[in-house]
């Protein structure tokens, strides 16, 4: 599981379109079209093959509770995002991990769950503050 | 080396501070505080610990052509990225790459090149079609 954290100013997402790869691929249903949020930490997360989902997921929710509390806010989008690794798990195991980070995260903070499995159109609006942007990588 | 490729709409980065990490880290000398871009390639590049500077830049700038190409623009940024991998090469080397990057794409495109060594506010609008952004890893 690879992770790319980011203290946003503003985010925006739009659904462009479905996914049709890779081949296998499972998209959401789609229940929002758009969505934007202010003053958040944006969490691009990846879900590779053999990946521990319950482990690393619990990493993961770690490393973002450490980012707003060191940032000062409470709300998150968890972003699924397929490009932070060429060695991507299943649609089932990505929709599966984005579930229980969304789950534990809602537990504390206003969490912004973006669509698995569609092309979208992206507005990052990111800080320039030390700590701004987190990359970390988690293999149990 | 890594790098994620996105095609944008708008580009903008501003200088907040030198960065004082890691330890030995050099920055540049600032030309520019603040730059900007429309409907560009923006590419986000970590040189790693062992890259073959002068293999892994050919490869990474025959996809960024690749990419130019097919979105039809001739607009490039190139921005050192800390955040793609936790196994950076020292800055000597991620400012050599840098330059390599900058000068084979300034023979065809105009380039736009961030600062190596500073933390900055970014923003990224990011196009949602299909191949709107793209991760590759380079090991020669």
């Amino acid at each position: 599981m690879r992770t790319l954290l980011f203290h946003c100013r503003n985010y925006r997402v739009k659904i462009d379109r479905l996914a049709n790869r890779p081949e296998n691929i499972s998209p959401e249903e789609v229940k929002e079209k758009d969505q934007a949020l202010e003053d958040c930490v944006v969490a691009l997360i990846t879900i590779e093959k053999g990946d521990n989902l319950k482990v690393n997921c619990d990493k993961l929710v770690k490393e973002i509770e450490i980012m707003c509390k060191e940032v000062s806010h409470n709300k998150v989008v968890v972003l699924p995002f397929a490009h932070l690794s060429n060695n991507l798990a299943n649609s089932n195991d990505g929709i599966k991990a984005m579930g229980l980070v969304e789950n534990e995260l809602r537990k504390k903070f206003e969490v912004l769950r973006a669509h698995f499995g569609s092309h979208k159109s992206l507005l990052l609006d990111i800080y320039g503050h030390p700590g701004n942007a987190r990359y970390r990588e988690f293999y149990d």
